[in-house]
């Protein structure tokens, strides 16, 4: 099966006509975008590799899900409306099998938010994909509503949404390094290869949050990333994070049942520097507390308050009685 | 050295602020592009692979040059004006010298068309280097200025730019296939490896040009995607074409020699299905030949005129008596 055929048979949908934004998709030597008068566009771009971004046998299903997953999660850290996306794509082979699966976990999601593939490429080599995504920003009165990185203030409180900790659980569970039973395992392993983008919650905090970021290489190591951008310090409260990683579990089933029997001190590690988490960590005035759990409820998704933002420089952890913890908790870093 | 502080070095420039349509550049989760009113953005990307699309031992000053260049070469062939790009790259380690030399290459280019980074990704794995790209591109009363596929008419005259054919022959003399003396040699291999992508000729085309296409598979192959998306055929006149891979070359001097002396069938193959060529194929009605001549001149771009588009679907091969030329030109492909 040659370059063409590929594209045609599973990348070009011809039922697709262009609409909306998108003025030429698939097909020509360019993809033509028409950005809504008032808007900007928000762009990312993430590579996935074999063996650093997912396991050799990982469902294709879930790998064409997780390869747009954590491109929209840029744009919902930006809090973007997803447009559009490229997809690149290096295979050893043209596997049909494979390639039908991929392309039915990448579709699935892309058509939940809306967002058309309008190009890209496909080469014969190492597995790697890579995928660009466009997203849409209002501008109001000559300011762009994206949320950024550098907008945390002291004083802000500090949130981070969901589950965090349970990508990089299953993760050690699936290369050996931590015991899981199988039916704790299960939706674990869904938070790894099947990781929900929160750009629903990123769209609600537009005009609310100061400050976010997703959480992609561990809660800490992103939080550095604000603090940095921001140039100001935070304290995390552990007693608030510990938790987490079992948030919303039902603790009477095998998943909350294994989490919660997990020492201490491995939740914490989890939450604070399990990295792969696609969670949303942001920042907001207290006078905004309503408006944030409004966002959440909106958006369905689970949003907690675990510290704040101060003008000292550095992140600084306590437990419930405002004592230090310590404890070294590395980002991932894909280049390490 | 890590995943930031690859980024920091090599591909965030401090001393460049955002500016013109680059609303914020690296170093958040997305970058922010405002698109300047009345225009459509065009996007293109492309994947470049170790042993597929550049060998092992390329210069990598010419491998950051030539990433970039084959992305804007896909601008080109659609009229729109270079902006900005991402840059994805998988590297097997962290090579300081490899990092300088390829931003080294990469940035040359980018600085002479305006083309600024504006964000990406850095990983480790197989080399693997995925850039997308976006340019402008006029919208007039309504209607995109864009260069498309599908807008060649019967009775259109079929042009191409530059040498095609020449890139070829240096591949095939660097793995052996063809001996091709050392003087010669060099300025083929700046053909292969740096190619001039025709950017300027593509802006001089808007408006003159019915339909377009950059070379990269070979000029038969990427002829048929013109004729299939515009729904007729063509007729290409041989002996406008042979000669081309010599266009230009100082016929006294060791390249133009070599070239001369090549059998005309292994010039007409090379010219007709080398491939990687990134020169534009093109089609204009006869009455806009003094525009395509003055877009030419303005544009400092060889041009010349090899055929005609037909309403009769098919590719005709044919010689200086208008006798069919028989021949397999097979075009290249990436997935072969």
């Amino acid at each position: 099966m040659g370059e063409f055929d590929l594209i045609e048979r599973y990348f070009k949908r011809a039922a697709r006509q262009p609409a909306g934004q998108v003025a030429l998709g698939v097909g020509d030597d360019c993809a033509l975008l028409q950005p809504a008068p008032g808007t900007q566009m928000a762009i990312s771009c993430d590579m996935l590799v074999e063996g650093r971004h997912f396991l050799p046998d990982v469902d294709p299903a879930a790998l064409g899900h997780k390869a747009l997953a954590v491109n929209l999660s840029d744009l919902a850290a930006c809090g973007a409306r997803p447009l559009a996306f490229t997809l690149a794509l290096a295979l050893p082979a043209a596997d049909e099998t494979w390639l039908a699966g991929f392309a039915r976990g990448l579709f699935a999601l892309a058509d939940a938010h809306g967002c058309e593939l309008i190009g890209g490429d496909t080469t014969q080599g190492p597995l790697n994909i890579c995928i660009t995504v466009f997203g849409e920003v209002p501008v109001v009165n000559g300011k762009s509503q994206a949320l950024l990185r550098s907008g945390a203030r002291p004083g802000d409180d500090l949130y981070v949404s969901g589950m965090p900790g349970q990508a990089r659980l299953a993760l050690d569970a699936l290369q050996g390094r931590q015991h899981v039973p199988a039916d704790a395992l299960a939706p674990l392993r869904a938070r790894l290869e099947m990781p929900t983008p929160r750009v629903a919650l990123g769209l609600t905090l537009r005009g609310v949050a100061s400050a976010a970021i997703d959480v992609s290489d561990g809660l800490l190591g992103d939080l550095g990333h604000i603090l940095q951008a921001s140039a100001c310090g935070a304290t995390v409260d552990t007693s608030n994070a510990i938790d987490l990683i079992a948030n919303g579990a039902d603790t009477s089933g095998p998943e909350g049942q294994f989490l919660m029997q997990l020492p201490a001190t491995q939740r914490l590690a989890l939450v604070l520097a399990g990295g792969d988490d696609y969670e949303l960590l942001f920042t907001a005035p207290p006078s905004a507390r309503a408006a944030v759990q409004a966002a959440a409820l909106a958006s369905a998704t689970p949003v907690h308050r675990i510290g704040g933002i101060e003008a000292a420089p550095g992140l600084r952890l306590i437990d419930a009685q405002g004592q230090p913890v310590s404890g070294r908790f590395a980002s991932f870093d894909h280049f390490a």
